[in-house]
């Protein structure tokens, strides 16, 4: 088969490794560019709500063209979705990193509740909060509902495991599950990022109430 | 000083006791009328959201006009926050309940936390927890979170009671006032009218779990 020969002053192309290094490093770049798109996302419906923002207002807060923003999200809406997403991927992390722990349940748990306020915490927290409330397309609203079931069903193991192991009173699985992800969700309307106590200290209260109850020992 | 002659066939008006009494009916038909007025608005918000809702559909739904309407509230704003108002009433009835009582401040907590449980699941829920997620003017933003501070301060009142008749492990009050209302508040979101268990299953369940926490005795 003939050779195509190389045009005069083509530019020298990347081949083997070096080629996948560079397409790696292209995919990184996009996976930066769009984390960066997201995270500014996140940080624009929190401040200033969903419906007051364009996404015109966070390419300019990006510094870049609207179709550059187009070009790593659809709409505003998935925008919002994919900001929801970033942040309940720290949870569902949070209870990846537990899988294979010989801790007990209960302090499994505590893991994860460290994990979630940290999330609810952070830029996405008001996202993750408040994605369902935002007039969503019904396909959208379903794939919300989908991913706060995970966590839900998360919670809800380790609780039922904790009755398994001994470490966790027995107790109603769904009321307590909703009762741990209300408060840690609320934290979202009352936290500000200038608050004094960290992510960590309000897990930490958060923990020791959820363990020890109001009730002296 | 001369009388004036009563005109031939002028309606008989009523004087003295009587006349106290059909004003006090008129109040009250007045009274019933807006908590008819705010009661609908409340469901639809619910049911639509604050934004989709119009006065006019209010209006229709109770089958009067929009005048009609703005007879009992000035605006729509207005009316989001006498729904806000009427569910945090509840909330501070239960705190005025206890006001007097002899038991321990953990009893009266929980008797707090089952007429909260209440307030949340009632149609009034949505209003409470959204209110202040929906653009209000600055004059009406400070209202409502004055209000919630109200609920806030008497929760951390309580709890410091607890303290001090050693009926509640000592705790962080701020945020064990926060996790408390975060778990209550957040029933607006799972709850459904038609959900097998009643506000005061919810309550109890709740009460159960601050009280003796995960940890078994």
């Amino acid at each position: 088969m003939a050779t195509r020969p190389a045009r005069k002053n083509a530019p020298q192309r990347a081949s083997g490794p070096a080629l996948w290094a560079s397409v790696g490093a292209r995919v990184r770049d996009r996976e930066r560019k769009r984390d960066a798109v997201i995270m500014t996302a996140a940080k624009a419906f929190r401040e200033r709500g969903y419906h007051n923002t364009s996404l015109d207002d966070i390419a300019s807060a990006l510094k870049v063209t609207k179709p550059t923003v187009y070009h790593y999200v659809e709409n505003k809406e998935q925008l919002l979705f994919e900001c929801f997403r970033a942040g309940l991927k720290q949870i569902m992390d949070g209870f990846k990193e537990q899988q294979d722990s010989q801790a007990t349940a209960r302090e499994r748990l505590a893991a994860v509740i460290a994990r979630y306020a940290e999330a609810i915490t952070s830029d996405f927290g008001w996202c993750m909060v408040q994605a369902e409330n935002q007039d969503l397309s019904p396909a959208m609203s379903r794939k919300v509902k989908a991913l706060k079931s995970e966590i839900d069903q998360g919670l809800r193991h380790l609780i039922r495991d904790g009755a398994a192991d001994g470490s966790i009173r027995p107790c109603d699985e769904k009321m307590t599950a909703f009762a741990l992800a209300g408060a840690l969700n609320w934290i979202a309307h009352w936290y500000r990022s200038d608050d004094k106590l960290a992510a960590a200290q309000i897990a930490q209260r958060f923990i020791e109430l959820f363990d020890l109850g109001l009730q002296p020992r």
